[in-house]
């Protein structure tokens, strides 16, 4: 498992694709994000034009764990992204955070095949005022942290180029 | 001395204990915290909760300088986290700012046994709308040059890991 | 053509600087600051106290790409900062920002002699609110992948100290 940490236009999707294209097709692109408003529209379907097959797209999110759970063995699983996924769960008032968040790691962490996770590296800032977007930061490293201690790479995107965290440069 | 920096919830103080419990006890753990709310004093208790004995812990929010000047000499010191004691520092309108800055630098020049340093990297984000929020991370970023320009060590901690900076990887 | 990218206060300029001063000078400084208020008057003095001769400064916040175009063949050249010629051109409302943004990447593709560009690192935190600044991330976002696909070195300066991205340590 690769998790691919970056900031917003830092290249990390592309790159996080190019990792997923260097093995044997078809793969599966795991899509977290959700269409609140215009804006995320626009942005979820400049991503999906760079998605020709043979990539498979599933929208996951809320539910992505069971998405991860069930992704045919072996086939290429790249997910996009972490943090949308972490807003959707925070925005539904319904939710157990916790209680997702460690199915989430627990399906990851039994993922049958390579699998690549992007998530946006949010923590590199003043203290926002706004105390959602605290708990949010708070939640996103969290995760991270996690995810990163069993990733078998850990990479962070600035500018379109890697800095490896974990494991071999390639 | 060693100097640790990282995002929110980057997982920098756990790192920055581990280079500390390396080394023989016991340890003096300089606490900047400052209970000002509820989040914080609960930030403050988690942070606690991390460090039974060998642990001694020390509240400086306001006179860094001299607690780590007062320091038995050998001991190692935790410093957790410099970006606090600048919030105090800046929120304290009787202080002055450049003297209690350039008191700390001194302190830790001639601290007389292994020191890690703990900080939050604040500057890669679009310029903040508040004005005492950009003053504070040019006060950080500042700082932060001139400790490490005297450090042996320098790690940026991302999800946990440690980038390297300045000085050997171990 | 090096990249230096780096947080605010991170001590990029500097080490930009020092990049262009171990080659022969003179040397041509490109500023792209625009006083818009006493706090920007004041970093800009503050800039320029650092560059005695044999630097020479040349003023370019809105036309960049001919001033590169211009610079005499083999001069060494810095341009501090992209970000903020970014800033300038989106609040010109009668800007073609795209066609300004290639003409800018085309000067520094075809630029005679050696280049040092300084941006700011905005990206690594929480969505902003404003609208503006997002867009603003995206635009700096992506105007550093074009950058540094096509330059030597790739730095990212963080505390005073390099990290380097792509190209030779040195």
């Amino acid at each position: 498992m690769t998790l691919v940490l970056g900031g917003a236009r830092s290249g990390k999707s592309r790159y996080a694709e190019g990792l997923i294209e260097a093995l044997p097709g078809p793969w599966l692109y795991v899509a977290t994000a959700q269409a609140w408003d215009d804006e995320m529209r626009a942005r979820i379907a400049e991503h999906r034009a760079r998605r020709p097959a043979p990539w498979e797209t599933v929208d996951a999110p809320r539910d992505l764990a069971s998405v991860i759970r069930r992704a045919p063995a072996g086939r290429p699983v790249l997910v996009d992204c972490l943090t949308l996924w972490l807003t959707n769960a925070m925005l539904d008032e319904d939710a157990d955070l916790a209680a997702e968040r460690d199915a989430l790691v627990e399906s990851c962490r039994t993922a049958a095949g390579p699998m690549v996770l992007v998530s946006n590296e949010v923590g590199l800032s003043i203290v926002p005022e706004n105390a959602l977007a605290r708990r949010f930061r708070d939640e996103a490293g969290r995760l991270h942290q996690r995810l990163a201690a069993m990733a078998d790479r850990v990479v962070l995107v600035v500018a379109g180029l890697p800095m490896i965290l974990k494991g071999e440069a390639r």
